[in-house]
């Protein structure tokens, strides 16, 4: 099993998403995987998960998700703006309605000046806009990774809660003027303290 | 962890890779993306791993890994001819030297006429050709998951270690003519018992 930490939380979003009709895909650098894995280790995820990339190098980075290359040389690799990108390339790419990004350093190197080993960011891309969420951990390598999946996960859940709810207040109140586009709450912190201006995509 | 049963063999492949200069990419379908998770608990693994894609849906498969729609039509996304291409599709797409790919029926639902829950083909794609192996699972999603992660593995460490000693043999000898293309041995056998001809990529 993947982790069976994940489980509860692979189950919640499966739940969340088949019932609500949420398309999901991941991109994951730090993680390796470990998301994706998690996610399909629940039987029926194929009716809501269409795939992911793992995106290591930065190449597959910019080739397979989009990442523009002027945010990796600008920001690095593990930045809010990569982890946006990573998931807004990740949403339009693989065509679904939820993308999770994930890009940190897991350790036991990689650490540069103002970024140390444990550094992960989390984005989740949605019809609603891209949410950013920074975490620095203090374990090891597969410490480091597990926590950045769950955090990941956890996200993802929440977002996929709210759309989903967005989506059936929407419906209920037949409302074409779009209350469900208004169920966001407040979106768009810049977890790089304002420093990158969110410019990434 | 991934799955502490794959880590011998993570490592085995990271040391042929590094010491060889080889690089590697993923393309899972039933595995989900453990195989990758797997590789990448081991430090130093971006040193090969250059990344990977989940192609859970058919789409993804076409999409991010070229695999023709024909090949799926007439073969189904479970065939050695897909598992083929998927192989063909992310060493190309992914630029690296060996791509390892994966596609099944974990189960507990998924089986077909002719195509039993527990069924998978792994294929790797390297510089010397395309090696595809079938198998029959007789485990649960899980167990069926984890076997297929590890055929993955074992074809994989097997063709870098052909790879690598062909790369080292050519140059011990100075042999420009090539002989180390020529040791990739016997290849090309047709799991699909020669119905499909091979021709998915």
């Amino acid at each position: 099993m993947a982790d069976p930490g994940l489980r509860p939380l692979a189950e919640r979003l499966q739940e969340i998403c088949l019932a609500a009709g949420l398309t999901v895909a991941t991109a994951e650098s730090c993680t390796g995987g470990r998301i994706a894995d998690a996610l399909t280790d629940v039987a029926g995820s194929s009716g809501y998960l269409r795939g992911g990339v793992v995106a290591y190098a930065d190449a597959i980075k910019r080739e397979l998700l989009g990442v523009p290359a002027l945010v990796i040389e600008q920001h690095g690799a593990v930045s809010a703006q990569a982890a946006r990108a990573m998931a807004a390339g990740a949403r339009a790419r693989l065509g679904v309605d939820l993308a999770v990004a994930v890009t940190g350093i897991a350790g036991p190197t990689g650490a540069t000046a103002g970024k140390p080993i444990g550094l992960a960011y989390v984005a989740v891309a949605d019809p609603a806009g891209i949410e950013i969420r920074r975490f620095t951990w203090s374990g090891d390598r597969e410490s480091n990774k597990a926590a950045s999946a769950s955090a990941a996960l956890e996200l993802l859940v929440e977002r996929a809660t709210v759309i989903a709810a967005g989506a059936a207040r929407g419906a209920q109140q037949a409302d074409p003027a779009g209350t469900a586009a208004a169920t966001g709450g407040v979106r768009g912190e810049d977890p790089a303290g304002g420093a990158g201006g969110g410019g990434a995509d």
